[in-house]
């Protein structure tokens, strides 16, 4: 059972002499107050540590002005502290990434912009009626602002998936393709104004609420829908690749992408894939164009590059609310993602990410690509994890690609007629398909089948009521977990682990024992005005339970509860108060209540309310071991 | 500074061969795995905990039949616990104590009914077109079902204001008085029925949620609505009054009893106040009936018990969803205060209160109420502090006041003619005044800031807002209260206190001191995924300003980080990924990260994420203590 019980375990002949049974002359230390402080000075504190955990400003302590000036321009502007050091060994390195990434960008771009229910081309390029893009400008932003060194900026599937759902619930974009458009832009820029105020006003920790459980959930959830409504797209053209076998094909090569961050190697096949069918299936349905009338194409792409949009943003009117609304959520779904990807790869290379700083990046990033003509951007998982291994070393990489889509779409996108759209469809379906992370979800299960719960409740919401609610749904389920484990806090009774003055729980410990006359109680969470009454009935519970079983087994009288606080982390004054009455109910019985080891904050407002007053001087301790020896040598003094 | 500073403090002389430079000899104890369980167990003792935390069942065990089906029917009715043993000397108690609570029903019930605006004697009586009752009825039922010896059983403030201003915002009474009347008994009807599911789900614990400080605040601001609304009425009589000064008289009368609890003496005279100022003012007004044309009486009151009003529930309809969520706010408020009062009457005299068998008295007693013309009843505080001061022994003294106010009902009615509004706002002014808790408030401010913002939040919501709003607010800033203490934890820096195995906060204990190359963090709330990030930021935080610290005051290098485990009381999949990613980072720095006290559940996880075998045979220890002599006698074998 023991998980280290190879370890030598004898005692040591000093040890023994520390014993319960110990004489008057034990010491006996005294439980301390923390030191004052004001009012304001703990606000101070709490405020700082609220917002500020990561002291952003400990590298401008004890430096000279000018340092301090240029600490704060590298601090508002990354760049500043790569581009001296930027080299020609540098550049080549994102030159490869960059070129690498924009030839994922392409065919995803105009994938995506699809997923979103923009016509299938905007992902990429286009023109002031019908289109948007996301390849181009918020890459330059972020190249500027951003903290992280391998992110690849895009569009993501999950934002995009949100995005045309909620949008196109409420609008037809065949019926009114510029309202919807307006629409889209909207929120988009309201996306970015939400993640940069997050950011500005220091609340990134608001994304710590989607918990990976739940996004495992949800993504698989959004995965299965958006394949289902891509699979009308590839069924019409199933009568034909059932003679070619192009689409099984393309699907098995599609998933070589997924388990690729451990196959470096593999990682030019996978990642050129996407474009490479693109290219491939183009040229096929060219040579084939008089026999096959039935494959639907893209169509006509107009060349040029990205026209300004922000004349095209309501900021009033009925779809207002439905824009914030959308880019809210899709604000936050594409922060989380974006924040987690640029983490990850920080964390390989072992450098930070500062996460408020990278908000205002991601936020003002989309600022600016809804004022041209771009739907939601952030941090892609799939295109950072290119970028990585292709070997990006700075954000000069989303330079790179940038330049690249640009050239693209000035020049190459009439090349795009005959891309035939089912192989739009697959590159989508076999994208979101690799966001179905069914080995998470079994390791939830086998570790923590509260988050499997919460893992299936998301999926389930998404996959049969609707995106938003299911979103909702996942983040009620994890504040749910955090206030059940609150409101019904483990109680443990402690033994003696013998020779030592260790107390634990009997139950993970079988060689604990019981000490004659004593019930030791640990209360493991605050003592909140949640869960006060519970913690007064369980605990009268456990000393009736305990007094049953004195009756029962004959053995010595119960005199005294020691509470074991370590645990109780803090109290409010439904606390104070239950302790007060639980110490009085269990005098009327001839019972006496102590604390051992309150912590500092815990000290103080007993010690505010008066309660520590009504508990008197032997009411508190340090430890369990010294209240235990202390008592018990007063019994035996006066018996 | 520390409080049990007279203590005796020596060293004993054994004490001091303990150190924390031990010899390899140290013992050493192996952290075990708590017990295997399969999930179906675990999801039973979980549930249990959840919803019988109490162990209702204890009482069955290793009982005959007979007995059981006995203690079946005593538990349903606990009037089959008392009644065999009921005598004529408890009966004596329990008569006088009926009449004094009946002497304060009959004009708390006329007032609370105008509260509600229902009309100025619906709460005591009346006929099926304008009438509600809420004295007679319910008080028998809870007499049957009811756990509590003292609770005196009446509509309370809270609930009658509540309803009032939730109803009369969509329905007018002088307009519709049939559909107000129905719709009131409709929100009767499912407070009711809320409650009695609460209580048969055995879903108490939700009232748990509104803690005191909230309603303290809650119930302040719902005063002052009430009183301002009153002061109409109240100054429609003002000319008059400022010659016979009764106003003031009376508040100062009633404001006795609000102090009345800590003087039984004086009791008599603040229970009878509100009906010796009804009928002298009656009288009064009676008298001079030719001279005082303005002031508003009641006017014709008709005789008789109250009608079944079954027939006038709304099951279907525009209104039925205003009735079901009034009736679940005045439902769960009127439960709040019964069971609180219950609570506090019940630990005076040291016996239980069932809190989910109260809720299911409470229940059914209105959804009886409700077919029989009565609105939201509840245990009432006033009521029942004076029927506990009256020397009430068992709910008898319910059934007396029922019995009371019936004759009232049948032949006293017309004697109210002359009863003066202005008495009756006066009544509810003092009445609601009295539960202005400002010394409380004052308390909270004192004890705990937080507590004192939700109080002054729940305050101003309700009076600038709404009650339902107002309510809501309360409810989400305890929540965020629990979720802040979660998502930003306390991390604390641990010293060893000379001497001693025990290892304290430097910051409560200024003679701890520091283990060269250690650093020794305590964790003081569960990892879970809304801490994670925030954790291992904050720790890296700590390890970077201990290495500071040490370059700046030439120390021993940092060469290992103990993670004391003992307050981290649950942990989740993020929370064990971090670990993880903790554990890796600090090992690229060459710093050694171990865990000490993992508590059972935490060891569980920890076991089956396989995170364990990554930290190792050497990565876990029972306490800091044996952890820090362990590794430091490791680094003088090998160093």
């Amino acid at each position: 059972m023991g998980v280290n019980s190879n370890r030598v375990e004898h005692f040591d002949s000093h040890e023994t002499t520390i014993r319960i049974q110990t004489t008057p002359s034990f010491q006996i230390h005294a439980v301390q107050l923390p030191p004052q402080q004001t009012t304001l000075h703990k606000l101070r504190n709490r405020l700082s540590e609220i917002f500020f955990p990561d002291d952003p400003l400990h590298r401008f302590k004890n430096q000279t002005c000018f340092t301090k000036l240029l600490l704060t321009l590298q601090y508002l502007f990354p760049i500043f502290q790569w581009a001296p050091h930027y080299n020609l060994s540098l550049l080549r390195s994102d030159l490869i990434s960059g070129l690498t990434i924009a030839s994922l960008a392409i065919p995803q771009g105009i994938s995506y912009a699809k997923l979103a229910n923009l016509p299938p081309i905007m992902g990429l390029c286009d023109h002031s009626e019908n289109a948007a893009d996301s390849s181009f400008v918020p890459p330059l932003i972020y190249s500027l602002l951003g903290s992280s060194k391998h992110l690849g900026v895009g569009p993501v599937s999950i934002a995009s998936l949100v995005m045309g759902s909620m949008l196109s619930e409420k609008i037809s974009y065949t019926q009114y393709p510029t309202l919807y458009l307006g629409v889209a832009f909207t929120a988009t820029f309201f996306a970015g104004l939400f993640q940069a105020s997050l950011g500005v006003l220091r609340l990134g920790f608001v994304i710590d609420f989607l918990s990976k459980a739940t996004l495992v959930g949800f993504t698989g959830g959004a995965a299965i829908i958006v394949s289902l409504q891509q699979l009308k797209g590839l069924l019409g053209i199933v009568h034909f690749t059932s003679k070619m076998q192009i689409v099984p094909v393309l699907i098995s090569v599609f998933n070589q992408r997924h388990e690729s961050l451990k196959k470096p190697k593999l990682f030019w096949v996978s990642a050129a894939a996407p474009l490479t069918s693109v290219i491939l299936s183009t040229i096929l349905v060219f040579l084939l164009r008089n026999k096959t009338h039935q494959i639907s194409v893209i169509g006509h792409l107009p060349k040029g590059v990205n026209p300004p949009s922000s004349n095209m943003l309501y900021f009033s009117g009925a779809y207002l609310a439905l824009a914030i609304k959308t880019g809210i959520i899709t604000g936050i779904l594409s922060l989380t993602e974006g924040i987690a990807v640029g983490r990850t790869f920080a964390s390989l290379q072992n450098y930070q990410v500062d996460g408020n700083k990278e908000m205002m990046a991601i936020g003002l990033m989309n600022i600016a690509g809804s004022c041209s003509s771009c739907y939601v951007t952030t941090g892609s998982f799939s295109r950072s994890a290119v970028n990585y291994n292709a070997g990006a070393k700075t954000t000069v990489s989303n330079i790179i690609m940038a330049a690249t889509v640009l050239v693209t779409l000035l020049f190459l996108m009439p090349l795009f007629y005959y891309t035939p759209n089912f192989v739009l469809a697959a590159i989508i379906i076999t994208a979101v398909i690799g966001l179905i992370d069914y080995q998470s979800a079994y390791k939830l299960w086998k570790v923590d089948k509260l988050d499997f719960v919460a893992c299936l409740c998301s999926f389930f919401g998404v996959l049969f009521i609707s995106v938003p609610i299911g979103l909702g749904i996942a983040i009620a389920i994890s504040v749910l977990k955090i206030l059940l484990h609150v409101t019904r806090p483990n109680t443990l009774v402690l033994g003696n682990i013998p020779g030592t003055q260790i107390f634990h729980n009997f139950n993970q410990y079988k060689e604990a024992l019981r000490v004659p006359s004593f019930l030791i109680l640990a209360v493991e969470s605050p003592i909140y005005f949640a869960n006060s009454t519970y913690l007064q009935e369980r605990i009268l519970r456990w000393v009736r339970e305990e007094e049953e079983h004195i009756k029962v087994s004959n053995g010595a009288p119960l005199k005294c509860i020691v509470l074991d606080m370590t645990a109780v982390t803090a109290i409010d004054t439904s606390g104070l108060d239950t302790l007060c009455e639980l110490r009085k109910m269990l005098e009327k019985r001839s019972l006496q209540l102590v604390l051992a080891n309150p912590v500092g904050n815990v000290m103080e407002k007993l010690h505010k309310s008066k309660v520590l007053e009504s508990f008197g001087l032997k009411g508190v301790y340090l430890t369990v071991g010294e209240a235990v020896a202390d008592i018990a040598s007063l019994w035996k003094a006066r018996p």
